[in-house]
């Protein structure tokens, strides 16, 4: 069908509309446009591991979270339940039932981190399963089919992430391979097209540890393809902060303005609104939904543990100017006991909790760049926030 | 305070109006009227043992699957947060933040079922907790004055739930014990009052194994109690179903039927109908949230093992004829994926699906009584539901 192959691979692509940048800091307020829908940014964007939210139905992220957009990791769907399920389904958004936009990784950083085996070649990542012990092997081109049948809104190229600490000429090294995947990735995405009937977009992303050179040698790689929208990887991965902000502001300066740019993997509450102040756009994080489950609970108050002893006969909210209902009935002794006494719905609670702040602080801080007041709320909320209660 | 406790034990009590009665069975209609709101009978309770449906959010149990009523243990809240906690609350509705009606079992059954060393004896029942092997006594005293301040609207007797098989002798003498310990909890129940302003009602126990003497001479003792309401204990311990439906039978035609029956513990969709046909108004069983999180779904259209290879690719609905919206949206492939992956939102749709199943089942029950086709619809409703697809 080359005539719709034609159609779908040159009808209009993701649209990013930059709305507002802050005067006292390079944060910005934007929009993306996507075929399942509009992205208010900055958005941080909750992780569907494995076509869900741990602990999350789909309406409360609708409703209670107002999530524009959620994750899922293309090692994890590709693993279970299988392209074949995913593609019969008509696409990840079919399958679990989500109509707003998706964006997939591209399993790489799965691989390094949770397969039993790997062996990472220029032709890609070699793994084994950690379910099953099964061998397959990752590479920049059938990483893109993947992530075809999986039918994200946006894509994610296949990098390699750099440790932290890293070995100054193994970064390089890697660096370079990475360019080179891209390159080819690039090459797979512009040959083929969505399978679905709405478009998709692939983000490149910059690697380069914590040098500098680096990367700036990435950005302006990355830059100079002129994709849609740019990742910034490698980061958050056990390095100081000042490092991670460091190499998050040189590469924002480099990455084009009128691009959305996607700092992956973080981060705290804090990092988030510096990441936004540095001129990033996007976020992700396990740490709302993971830490909820152990009872460390983000408020608009500051930060609990839910578990503590002296919240067994705190009979206030759990967060009395919280973003839903749920966490502004349901009260800080009711949720400890569910926690103590090991109960789903105490997960459940404290999930929804953290998502619906995570959501609440972009939501606030966009809010305030478009208000332009974005400096003086950032200290002020940053403090409140960030505070051990 | 003697006026306000006066006015609070004179207080109108519970009230149970029958509204029809099938001609062709023994199935009855009827509205238990509650401080708490109205509960229409035949009625299933979901069963919310530590103060918490399991993997269900109240506003589901609202919503979603429209519970009238819902049950908590009273062994279980009274280790854990603890009666200092529930009365500092406000009781359990505020703690939990329900307002619907609750019943709370005795806690008899969970200290021979759970606890690690029981001693039984006139006095009542020593057990260590399954917590932390703290060591307690249940007595038919306390146990009115833990429930008192539970608040439960209704509360239930202390007495001993014979296993199954059991000899004839322990079966007499601890069924004579049961009754001594029914007028030490009238009496307490009599000499109290509710601490949070509504009412509370106490159901009295039948027993006496599988004896029909015994459960005629129990039946006839609790009967002439005329408490609010009456309850069936003792079955579905293991006993063979003609057993269960033999001494439910006996026990229905002695009770008054101008009080709601309460058959305690039962059961499948199958020991429902048929216990309703006997003349029983309300059930409760911990089977449709624990066969959930196992992946065993009762749908309108029969049982499904939802881990079974054959749903791996099936996309359609999980109930197309549900009673909630997730369980028509929601496909059996996404659901058997969640369940394999060990996905909390597997139990989480599960459970809803089972409870929303249930409450449909004596809704639809409740209809067809009132509309006088009852015994018709059971026959054909029963198999289809207990169909293993």
């Amino acid at each position: 069908m080359p005539l719709f192959a034609g159609y779908t691979y040159f009808r209009p692509q993701m649209k990013f509309k930059l709305q507002a940048t802050d005067t006292n800091s390079k944060a910005r307020a934007g929009e993306i446009t996507t075929d399942h829908g509009v992205i208010q940014t900055p958005i941080f964007m909750p992780v569907g591991t494995a076509g869900t939210v741990k602990g999350v139905h789909f309406n409360e992220l609708r409703s209670a979270i107002n999530a524009q957009i959620i994750l899922g990791n293309t090692y994890h769907l590709y693993l279970r339940p299988g392209l074949e399920t995913i593609h019969r389904a008509g696409g990840l958004h079919k399958f679990i039932g989500w109509d707003r936009p998706i964006l997939t990784d591209s399993g790489g950083y799965q691989v390094y981190s949770l397969s039993d085996i790997r062996k990472i070649k220029e032709e890609g990542a070699e793994f084994r399963s950690h379910i099953d012990g099964s061998k397959h092997q990752f590479t920049p081109e059938n990483v893109i089919d993947t992530q075809r049948k999986i039918g994200a809104d946006i894509m994610m190229a296949f990098d390699e992430c750099t440790p932290y600490p890293c070995e100054y000429d193994y970064a390089k090294k890697s660096l370079a391979m990475t360019h080179r995947w891209l390159d080819r990735c690039i090459s797979r995405y512009r040959e083929t097209h969505g399978l679905y009937g709405y478009s998709q977009t692939l983000f490149p992303i910059v690697q380069g540890s914590t040098y500098k050179d680096l990367r700036k040698q990435s950005a302006e790689y990355i830059a100079e393809k002129g994709m849609e929208g740019n990742a910034i990887g490698g980061l958050s991965v056990g390095e100081p902060d000042e490092d991670m902000y460091e190499m998050t502001e040189l590469v924002c300066d480099i990455l084009p303005k009128d691009k959305p740019r996607y700092l992956m993997g973080v981060g705290t509450p804090a990092n988030i609104l510096e990441g936004i102040s540095l001129g990033v756009d996007m976020f992700d994080c396990v740490m709302p939904t993971r830490n909820a489950r152990n009872g460390m609970l983000f408020t608009t108050q500051g930060i609990i543990n839910i578990r503590n002893e002296k919240f067994k006969n705190d009979f206030s909210p759990i967060d009395a100017g919280g973003a839903c209902d749920l966490v502004r009935t349901h009260t800080k002794a009711y949720l400890r006991h569910l926690m103590h006494s090991g109960e789903m719905l105490g997960a459940m609670i404290s999930s929804v909790n953290n998502l619906s702040f995570y959501l609440w602080l972009v939501g606030e801080a966009r809010q305030h760049i478009l208000a332009g007041d974005f400096a003086a709320w950032k200290k002020e909320t940053l403090a409140r926030v960030m505070t051990r209660l």
